[in-house]
């Protein structure tokens, strides 16, 4: 991918790490050493430590504003250190380096994707230690393969990787789906796991999200739509169904946040 | 811009965004497939959620350390979705992207300057939010701009663009002004909107800064005069005063922050 | 170091300064402007306010993992404006920019490394300010150095630079010795001043750490060893001993923080 001319390659990060300790300056301390033309650009680090699922979420609502054939690297590995396996993912002309333990899971789910169990040793860090992957693993492999190591060479395809049963909203009844809240951005919005393009039919029926004792009813266009405070839901940048406040929390109105339960009826 | 052997151009990032969201890795991503030269630099993304008086506060007194011809992308923007309308500026050698709310008035408001509508559809992103146009128009029209696309491609010069009344402080009467907290910083400090060189007397007659109960009458050279924990003014590095404190919080002795009244007193 | 081909430079910032003000961005503007071919990575900003035993701690358990010739700028300086001296740092093959204040003695304590004071201040920003060194002096004088001013034109070589009488702990009785928690990362593990490779015999023989009313005795693997909420020590990835819980916060179960005790007892 460095052949004369052709653009740099870039690399992003994706970590529970946040950013006060060195972890991510050092990941790409490692990567420059081994590719010193990559952009690196932090996806973030404040993915809810351990929380495997929102990595997934963030990551797979991410990827695709970013060129083709770039490198993510996720890292959410509350297994660091234990067998778990460090994979590399080829799906949607992109390219994914992380733990083998789900947060990969929503960019291999649909085909057609190659999975590879990272073997070839010779691409970590000398001396591995069993509590930071992310630099000894996951960061110089990523830099091979900006780089220009084959794919091929980090291992085989695999395809006993962990496959999580399901994701998304699970149908309950003909007009009812429940569903997660997967993400609570800065202004307190709830992004939920309802795909707008999968429930377009909010836009033409009356429907209600479920948000403990709130019913949220109204499809607004735009943040600035009704009152200030009032909760509605929109169509969000990322592709889902947001509950959202005008120029207020969504979170802190209704008490929900990561992981609480979002119904949808469909009248 | 990006004639052979040119530096790369530099494009910067003002927001309040935060960092715990993809939000500002997706514009990076945007950016970099449209300028894959480009040096992206975050100037801060903890502008307070839709506070357009600091984000134009920020902005103007942090362009100027950038390279000339740098491409400043600000994004406060509570009104995302609605009619406000995308602007371009140019003014002091440098770019400016974002919406026509004021959060660009304190770097046009000094003529020269040409501001723009951003009409041209073709440099938006495919597909355009409601909810996003930091992704949707602004990174893509900033990277456009660095890839060399003439400024006049993106839409005609307009002059109705939003003229906020006044900044800064306000005569009150021969010896009093009254002003503004425009920024707490880290340490606490408290950045007001005092211009340095229009208060050069300071320097020499007796003064006081009136923060609530507190009168701060010492002009100090750096924050170790002082005693530990005292109240002082600083010519502070922005070029405003700045009420701090040795080695403490100014913010959290006087209880004041962002957009509390702080008058002054010359003698 | 900008002969044509060659990687661009790598600069480091490790400051106090915080992600929310423009410091970091403005520091960065500065470096681009003087050295625009630079790759400029945050170590951390994150380093409490003034805390130089901190900074010191983690630029030297990170710089390592940079390419050979980075340039560290590290700006904990607490007495900015004062007497105290600006100093350019040769050792281990890096280059270190800071005050001389301490936070560079754990880079330079061990020889062979040339401290220099950098007095050329036609490498200053112009109107040097008496708060923001980081921004005047110390951005530059990296960003002139990447671009290939030649480390002699900075000042002459010094002896009398700030050297800190001891580090890590100190040994009490012939099994026991007196540590401090150096940092406490995300995750609330608890890094001690223990360097691993000075204590293996943890690895083989009963031994306890202390932290106020808990004795920590277990070593183990990685964190996910032990049940869930169980103090252990760990070889950590910085090369010392940290107490860790598994998939929980040392520093919460404990109490200890930045700055705690820490006593090893050797069996």
């Amino acid at each position: 991918m460095t052949t004369s001319g052709a653009p740099a390659p870039v690399i992003t990060l994706t970590t529970d790490f946040g950013l006060a300790d060195p972890f991510v300056g050092i990941m790409k301390g490692i990567i420059l050493g081994i590719s010193p033309n990559a952009s690196i650009v932090d996806v973030t680090h404040e993915v809810q430590p351990f929380a495997i699922e929102q990595g997934a979420f963030l990551i797979a609502t991410s990827f695709r504003y970013f060129p083709a054939q770039s490198i993510h690297v996720v890292v959410v590995d509350p297994g660091v250190g234990t067998a778990r396996r460090p994979i590399l993912v080829e799906a949607h002309g992109h390219w994914f380096v992380g733990p083998d333990n789900g947060v990969l899971a929503r960019v291999y789910r649909e085909p057609p994707a190659t999975v590879r169990e990272i073997t070839a040793q010779e691409f970590f860090l000398p001396g591995l230690s069993r509590t930071f992957h992310g630099r000894d693993i996951f960061a110089p492999v990523a830099a091979h393969l900006a780089a220009g190591v084959p794919p091929t060479s980090f291992g085989d395809p695999i395809e006993d990787y962990l496959k999580p049963g399901t994701f998304g909203p699970q149908r309950t009844s003909k007009r009812h789906w429940s569903g997660t809240v997967q993400h609570v951005d800065r202004y307190g919005n709830l992004i939920t796991d309802y795909l707008i393009s999968d429930f377009e039919e909010v836009r033409t029926r009356p429907f209600e999200i479920i948000l403990g004792p709130y019913r949220v009813q109204r499809l607004a266009g735009t943040f600035a739509d009704g009152d200030p405070g009032e909760l509605m839901v929109v169509a969000g940048s990322t592709g889902y169904l947001e509950v959202v406040a005008n120029q207020a929390s969504a979170t802190k109105i209704t008490g929900c946040g990561l992981g609480s339960p979002a119904d949808l009826a469909l009248y």
